[in-house]
């Protein structure tokens, strides 16, 4: 099938167009980019929302909760599952997810699993894209399922609206390990399984949490500024103020379903302040700037490369610095000097 | 003071201008390139021992039980922490450490805490670069201290010849963690807390994982695709065989220093392995490409940073994606046109 033909149908709705487009983002086949590019004026019409939070928090849970509640209300759902780590330890985990998404038989829920095949920065180019297939396709709401809260995971889960952490209840360990960057990016905090013992004391952690960055001059990158005086104990939920959106916090328990609905209306409340705010446009130009930055970074790593394989690789250089003739820094300056000349030369004439 | 005469008194052994060295490294002042170009030559006889494993490990009280453990057989030491946390959240969690190393008193401890003031990326040049100026210096063993198990922390504990994983006795959880990237780098796995409950699962635990990835077709860097059938319970613990690595795991409760000579000694036994396999070499070999690669990367970035400046920033093409005139594979198509140009162009020529 040519490409053309291919996006043709995506955008008619064949669900295995959509498949097949998504293979070729994950895979980079020959095509992609132009695939990619064609889809793009289709887009801009779903909701993204990012779910991340560490291995047993109940994700994969949650997530088909939320897709069978967004299926109750007549909306189309896909799901993309990235996971970062390892293609060792992938397959199996999400083994059974694939098998669960093919016997649902409900194909308006799509659900996609992609896994680190290249480089991490290239699976968040690859999620990006796939957003776009969704988008395009006509999906009314796409979830980025995400495992873990390394820095990776957040690159990833930043192609989102709306930014979900599930925090399982339990020791105030998590809690910690959240602090290195999750804090900044969580629009809506979920405690799942909030039946179980220490729930309430990770809300309160939570809640501290919260309260904390805002009295810091580093607050998160929504500008949570506001409230700084918030320690009233209420739940830091919905809209600070005009200025900032306070993280929320929700309790669910996604086996039996409990606090779906609420978890649901709280990222409806997150989206509406978004497009209220002027934060989805702004949000649009910084995500679009990075994608743009992460292409060209990909691309000057390609072109070095074949440079550097036209100079008969890097073997040569790599003995010199061995034997201490020479080292890294004057190598790199040396394989640099005519790109620079290069670009310098044509600045000149331009 | 110039940067010759820097170099010369950080040759001559003065902790200051070490000092200084590491600071200019660490915020990429101006002429640190010229620097560490310098220090390369005089680099390669410190034994470089990583150290990570999560928040609340005990791998600091580690440490500073392997530094005065390794003065008393008087050896020189130098310890660069790394956090590669946000900087909100580093400053406090190093403080402590701060204190100590300069109450200590005893300068052949040499302590640096370095964070993440730029990229990830860049924090990982600047270890590698800092452990140099440590090498140059004369410092016999150089310990890599790194919070976390995320990508970023393994690329920067991949500066070590040794790399120790420290794994707090408890739960399973912890153990499914690891799984992610962390088992193919780690040399030693050491137990920290030993006297605590579930310690002797977590070494069983550990053991199983450690069977298990020899059995795997996807074995470790370390080529450890040896003893397979090694399930007679004995502890894998050095050498497998002639043909790799078998991960140690070792017992310490480095509260009270127990263990310590243990884990030294199995560090010893994996540089002594290093070295006769060729893998020491093989290692040197395989990091100088590395640094070399991010390098080049890092510059070619600078390159498009500047090219991108010159025409204006990327504003404009924002502005066009977001009306769907264009999209941002055909942006970076756009803006790497004159850069691919000109390297064919070059080489064409030469």
């Amino acid at each position: 099938m040519s490409e053309d033909t291919l996006v043709d149908e995506l955008l008619a709705g064949k669900h295995r167009a959509l498949a097949r487009v998504i293979t070729k983002i994950e895979n980079r086949s020959p095509g992609y980019r132009d695939l990619v590019s064609q889809l793009h004026e289709h887009t801009g019409n779903a909701e993204v929302i990012g779910i991340t939070g560490s291995p047993g928090a109940g994700k994969s849970t949650l997530v088909d909760k939320m897709a069978a509640t967004y299926r109750e209300r007549g909306e189309t759902v896909g799901v993309i599952a990235i996971d970062p780590s390892s293609p060792f330890t992938g397959g199996a985990v999400l083994g059974d997810r694939i098998r669960m998404g093919s016997n649902v038989g409900d194909m308006d829920v799509f659900f996609r699993s992609m896994s680190a095949r290249g480089s991490l920065g290239g699976l968040s180019t690859a999620t990006t894209d796939a957003v776009k297939a969704l988008d395009a396709f006509g999906k009314d709401k796409i979830i980025v399922e995400t495992v873990g809260a390394g820095q990776n995971e957040i690159e990833i889960v930043k192609t989102a609206d709306t930014v979900s952490v599930l925090v399982p209840p339990g020791s105030g360990d998590d809690i910690q390990m959240l602090k290195a960057g999750i804090l900044e990016i969580a629009d809506i905090f979920v405690v799942n399984k909030a039946d179980m013992d220490g729930a309430d004391r990770t809300v309160m952690e939570l809640q501290e949490m919260i309260g904390m960055r805002d009295a810091s001059p580093m607050a998160g990158h929504h500008g949570a500024d506001a409230l700084a005086d918030t320690d009233d104990g209420a739940v830091g939920r919905g809209p600070g103020d005009e200025e900032g959106w306070q993280p929320a916090i929700v309790e669910t328990v996604a086996k039996t379903g409990e606090g779906i609905e609420e978890f649901l209306g709280t990222i409806d409340e997150h989206v509406g302040w978004l497009s209220e705010s002027g934060e989805l446009e702004a949000q649009a130009r910084q995500r679009y700037e990075a994608e743009i930055k992460t292409l060209l970074r990909e691309d000057t790593a390609a072109l070095l490369q074949d440079e550097l394989a036209a100079r008969g690789g890097l073997e040569g250089y790599i003995d010199r610095v061995l034997r201490k003739d020479t080292d890294p820094y004057t190598v790199a300056d040396e394989l640099m000097a005519p790109l620079e000349d290069c670009v310098a030369g044509a600045r000149d004439q331009g």
